[in-house]
């Protein structure tokens, strides 16, 4: 299916990506209904176990091996003084990955996920969506292809996530763009903007949103996005292509996904939403959606923090369906 | 501290308990603030690794061992046919825990917890709560012993769960005493009772509410609970002697826990609450106690499986805390 050449194939893009096994799913529906437990008292993670089962095309789906990748990008709305850091931090945040030492290390390795770290022309921000589209057709669609390419075929899970000094407003200008509503609806405080900092994020969104109106899912990506935003899209795509189920993160990384969903929800019909995050927006983003996030930690980090803290989540409920005894096996009465 | 004798001393117990180290508290925010991610943003992560932090008097607290404890107990309530199961099914269930088959054992192994399954003279149930006290002082006094005898002093954590048919009632009538209200504002549908087996239900515990009423709190676990209620609020005292932190479970946890709330709130700052139950109860419950569950996963099996689920979560927090790099060891620009 890759490389990606246009946004014209996107159009017909879910017909041709593999959907869920519907019969493996009522399969691992009757099991998880003969294990020794009242039936559905297991909740959301029956769910998950279910989702495993229906992506990965086998009753009992294990995961031998997760991938975990954060995408960096830098923007040029950064000009505007929308971000409370300065953009050198991103250069400084993806040296802090390879090194192990963020947030994002010590989650993927508490739950047994392998981190890759995908620069994207760091010293090339985008343009300024303020006043030209952030990206041409041909940088959008070759960053969709590095993320794309990304992803690990052999894994059985993957979780995305992000790091872009100023990106918070990206996903704002993408959130608003796709789901509707002016900027006040979708600006939050990011990683820490102040009322005036906030004040700033607003003005830049609602002056991109009046350039760049109208458009299709790729295209609002491309006028409004980031070469991150647009890896996340092609892992995303990568992962539904080799039947891999994904976990997205919270408003930077939903915000991206969200570009797919408006070119056809069925896209996003192999991703779970790891956490809800601080971030007002990102609640808003997910009822548009109608995905209900996994956890609720109060988290804003973005890296893919919601994503790998979710990851054990998963990791237990395949544990339960899969090593949990039924009714027969441990002679227990079913009432 | 231990062996218990009588109610009486437990109206200075919080006095005499170990109280949480504020100093540590104080120097573990301040890590916190210097790790390489906006301040706050790991959200309830941070107050997880404070907790840890606090309660075991170390800044930087390590999971070295994790205890879960799975307590078993039968009801002479069961008389009423307040249960979907056969009363059988304690026994079996306790059977299938030592052979590894229940949902609580893959949570235990996922989380990384040793389980221990301490059974409670499953053969001689509890007295009817309709008719005289569920149990005897000596009795409850015996149960809250093997409980508090039950802790391994070495562990850095304790998952505390249950096991026993009917006691969703009993977990509905202990709440009503200790929060207040009609049966009715508590009792839900428990491992699946249909609406006449909840009318049943109600009956029973307003029954037993009219025999009981102004009791103090060990008084009213006595009265209305059960030999694992006690020996639940035994293991979370043990666990405070140690200064180890709790992880509560579900409805039928958290109320035996309320019997402890009732006598001094204090005597549960060391318990943080792993999950909100799908049972309708637990969220009042949790309100009353000024309590935030960490997850809510629609989860309503008991066996301490929301609370396993949640030593994940805790054991990320920790990784986080203790694996992150500050801003100066990483040279990241701090805005």
């Amino acid at each position: 299916m890759q490389p990606f050449e246009s946004f014209a194939e996107f159009a017909t893009l879910a017909d041709r990506l593999p959907a869920a096994d519907e019969a493996i799913r009522a399969e691992a529906q009757a099991r998880q209904d003969s294990l020794t437990k009242p039936q559905g008292s297991l909740g959301r993670l029956e769910e998950l176990a279910l989702h495993w089962a229906a992506w990965r095309g086998t009753v009992r789906p294990e995961i031998k091996k997760a991938q975990g990748i954060v995408f960096a990008g830098n923007h040029g709305i950064c000009v505007h003084g929308v971000a409370p850091f300065p953009q050198e931090v991103t250069v400084q945040m993806v040296a802090n990955f390879e090194a192990g030492g963020a947030g994002i290390n010590q989650l993927c390795r508490a739950a047994g996920a392998e981190l890759k770290v995908v620069k994207l022309d760091l010293d090339r921000p985008t343009q300024d969506f303020t006043t030209a589209p952030a990206m041409t057709e041909a940088e959008t669609i070759a960053a969709l292809n590095v993320g794309f390419a990304s992803v690990d075929t052999d894994a059985d899970a993957l979780i995305i996530g992000e790091m872009g000094v100023g990106n918070s407003t990206i996903a704002a200008a993408l959130a608003a763009a796709v789901f509707g509503g002016p900027a006040v609806d979708w600006v939050g405080p990011g990683t820490g903007s102040d009322a005036e900092g906030i004040k700033r994020k607003i003005a830049v969104v609602d002056k991109g949103l009046a350039l760049h109106s109208g458009l299709g899912g790729m295209e609002t990506l491309a006028a409004l996005g980031g070469r991150e935003q647009a890896a996340m899209c092609g892992a995303i795509l990568g992962a539904r292509a080799a039947r891999i189920p994904v976990i997205l993160d919270g408003f930077i990384c939903t915000s991206a996904a969200g570009t797919l969903y408006k070119v056809d929800p069925r896209l996003l019909d192999h991703c779970v939403v790891g956490h809800s995050s601080a971030e007002p927006g990102h609640r808003l983003m997910l009822e548009a959606m109608g995905k209900r996030a996994l956890m609720q930690m109060d988290m804003r980090l973005g890296e893919g923090t919601g994503a790998a803290l979710a990851l054990g989540v998963v990791r237990a409920a395949l544990e339960c369906h899969n090593g949990m005894a039924t009714f027969a096996e441990a002679g227990v009465s079913e009432g």
